[in-house]
């Protein structure tokens, strides 16, 4: 076939001078051009279309945002935001070419899985490499979660998913055997197991390099609960290094490159607050690899109000895992435990440091509950090595915790993170408190995790760290009308508001009789 | 139930002045707040949250943006991006009151469908009236759109969206019956019926308020075609004028408010090319009550390139219209019409504008395939009229044509709407040509309606009014080796290196023998 062409005509564009716009548009790279910009003129680039900025070989894509005030940025010029400016990382004034962005070479695959299509390994590959590199929009990365999260991916999609998002960050390998890490798919409100499991494994001198995150919808992650006694955003290097000297380390993974799709994929999925089981084994999974994991106990709760409600269905996501699992060449252990209540006494980042540092230091305050699930877990985790006897762990873990070598391990580990001040007989709790109490006797038949979850976050947890709920009463208690049966800490006004009218909506707890409580077998 | 609250602290922030930031961010509001403002530290506001603006008992919602440099805005202002600002219609100056904004109410409706549940009626009232409203978030917008996607909605579904669709708009009463409407779900490029049933049907004296649309997927809508001849957005009570006076108008709806959450839902529906058939359905029958009309003629071609490819597609598809316009009190008659190629011999706007303007000129070169099509819509239109014989509307219809009084019609709508300078003889063609030739002699058995669409858009259309593709050869046609199949103009070298990469991957013509043409018996 023969094509003739006529009158070509050459872009003669002027290269523009980069200008560093002091707006800060988190996540999303947004460009400033000049309404009167040659440039602008001659390509028809329309506002918020991804256009890509290169200098100095590198690249970003940023969304277009038109400006009218030579202040901002004149016709001479391309603005960036301030993380797209740093990301590119060169000058300001530096000469910077630019170009409609070609959209992604997935875009297809992604339309395959939204009209319902099964996905190859190749186009989980293309879709997540698209995502890590910035090159899909908030449309594109969201009707992605929502067809995968609606059709549900078959094991062998969720395995795809989950090997693709292990290749595109960063790979850890520590050149010992076992490596082991727990996790929890969480939804039980309290529940900072890690933060017990890890000293107690690293203090028996098992390589544990736990990657913690931070709350998506629950009022704290492990991250934010330690990130009040410690740093958890370090350096990639320099985490390294803290794990093969003290063992463990219980900082954030989010920045440690290790999971970059999963990071992109979050900041869609958090104000959906959408958590499909694909997604969430291919998430946890895929970071668990690249972290260099070889063995994993994993913790399921189940109870009414837990992101898994029934005993089959909790059975069916443990096939699940155990199946990508094995699949990534990960030795899975999968535990189903009770998540009928909230676990430890404090929700909230301050209060469930409180409860873990008081568990550590064998405190008579400190809660049972966490102790008793953390002994557990750290004792399976120990029987990762084979010299340890079936059943012989929880003797092993209970022994390093009451000893003190666990508290031990505890403050190498924050020091070597960074320490930062805090005193557990003392935690700086939110100023604004109010107490709910019972509206009648009888017996605690029932704890809303969702509810309690919710509370504390309207209070303002995560963000305020001192803000969350201290629990008065727990499952099976008798308690007597007007009895407290939780506090409630608020840093601001309107925040304490909000929470206030949650608790006036619902308490979260039931009163009834004890015969009212449903048994829960669990497998752990 | 008692609460204590304990040391309540007041709000004492200052009221910020309203600043207006010239930049443009197209649909999307964006608030600009200094990070020392007082408001944004007390408020614990993150970059990106969605904030109220209020000021003088209006309200926008917007995205926040962070800013470190006071000349853009200081810490006693508030920023707003030009389209926010003018929406909120006050001064430069204005104190404004900021707070965060709160979820939407409909969001555990959103969630539901997420979650592949059936929705009533009341949930998708409060899901369309906040889309309408802007509270949705891009994300939620495309996890709505996606969801009904997937699972499909089911007819009494798509009935609630619709009737929900049509109520959140200005709604059109003509006081007289009937009120004609035609509407092709799209698909064929070229397909420029309305511009020439509208000005035969008004020539009748049938009331016609043929609300058009822009391209969304496509070179080119009926909006963009007219806006090569006239103006197409015009003040709401000026097009009802103009409809009274004229019996007819080619005007776009989109600004016409007859369907504002339609036309929120358009902007995440277009960038991920989704058009499934509940959502096409609620947005065509929507904005056809919203504007009135009584009776609507529904065009559905088929073909293995069109948007239904089977017939027993098309007649699902048609009794869902049929269904939810029944419901909707809106007769309706529905054709399923050859959709096998490109309808005209142009597909971009000035192409078009071209074909129907000899269409309505009894041109020697005006395309017969359009003029036929045209005359039979049209005829099933005039029929709609009780008082006019099942059979005897295609030959009034054409007389209408032939008399010049339809073109006559058009001109008189081209005036009254606002006319741009347009010679059909000569018109304003993109300045960078190629041609597109056959590889082998034969007869062209098929031409892909999708690739044509594509080329025409990756040239320009229909940004660039002037470029497209005019089509050389059509179905049937015997070409030789090397004859033109297709000429491509485009306005910039970008755009027609693209167009040509496209028809060097394919040039969506298949030359074969005659006897490979598939038959299509259609329903028109």
């Amino acid at each position: 076939m023969k094509n003739k062409t006529s009158a070509p005509v050459d872009d003669q564009s002027m290269p523009l001078g980069l200008k560093r716009v002091a707006i800060d548009t988190y996540r999303e790279n947004v460009a400033y051009l000049h309404r009167e910009c040659e440039l602008y003129r001659a390509e028809g680039f329309q506002a918020l279309a991804k256009i890509e900025v290169r200098a100095n070989g590198k690249r970003v894509l940023a969304s277009l945002n038109v400006v009218d005030d030579t202040s901002i940025v004149d016709c001479q010029q391309l603005g960036l935001s301030e993380e797209a400016f740093a990301k590119l990382g060169v000058a300001e004034g530096h000469a910077v070419s630019v170009s409609q962005a070609e959209p992604p070479s997935s875009i297809p695959a992604l339309h395959r899985k939204i009209a319902g299509e099964r996905l190859s390994r190749e186009d989980f590959a293309a879709i997540v490499r698209d995502i890590s590199e910035l090159r899909y929009s908030k449309i594109e990365l969201t009707a992605f979660v929502v067809a995968c999260n609606q059709g549900e991916l078959d094991r062998e999609e969720v395995f795809y998913l989950s090997d693709a998002m292990s290749r595109v960050g960063r790979k850890l390998d520590w050149h010992e055997h076992p490596v082991v890490d727990k996790h929890c798919i969480g939804g039980i409100p309290g529940n900072r197991t890690s933060m017990l499991v890890v000293p107690i494994v690293a203090a028996h001198g098992m390589l544990c390099p736990k990657t913690s995150s931070r709350a998506i919808t629950s009022p704290a992650g492990t991250a934010d609960t330690m990130e009040v006694m410690a740093n958890v955003e370090l350096p990639f290097d320099e985490l390294n290094q803290l794990v093969r000297r003290h063992r463990g380390c219980l900082a954030w993974g989010g920045t440690s490159e290790l999971s970059p799709a999963d990071d992109v994929l979050i900041a869609v999925e958090r104000p959906l607050n959408i958590d499909s089981p694909g997604q969430m084994v291919a998430s946890i999974i895929s970071k668990k690899v690249a972290a260099g994991s070889t063995h994993l106990l994993l913790d399921i709760p189940v109870g009414p109000h837990a992101k898994v409600r029934t005993m089959p269905e909790a059975r069916r996501l443990r096939k699940l895992f155990e199946f990508v699992a094995t699949r990534m060449g990960l030795v899975i252990e999968v535990v189903i435990t009770d998540g009928r209540q909230p676990i430890g006494q404090g929700i909230g980042p301050v209060l469930e440091a409180r409860d873990v540092m008081r568990v550590l230091q064998n405190h008579p305050d400190a809660p049972n509950d966490l102790r008793q699930k953390s002994l557990r877990l750290a004792g399976r985790m120990l029987e990762f090595n084979p010299d340890i006897r079936g059943g012989d762990g929880f003797g092993i873990a209970r022994d390093i915790l009451d000893s003190g070598r666990a508290l031990e391990k505890m403050h190498d580990i924050i020091q070597a993170q960074g320490a930062r001040p805090f005193d557990p007989d003392n935690p700086p709790l939110a100023p604004l408190m109010f107490e709910v109490t019972a509206p009648e006797s009888g017996v605690v038949t029932g704890i809303d995790n969702l509810r309690m979850a919710r509370i504390a976050r309207l209070a303002g947890a995560p963000k305020a760290q001192g803000a969350g709920v201290d629990m008065l009463a727990r499952l099976g208690d008798r308690v007597e009308r007007g009895q407290p049966l939780y506090r409630v800490y608020a840093a601001y006004r309107t925040e304490q508001t909000f929470a206030l009218q949650a608790t006036e909506r619902g308490t979260g707890f039931t009163i009834g009789q004890a015969d009212d409580i449903k048994p829960l077998n669990v497998e752990f």
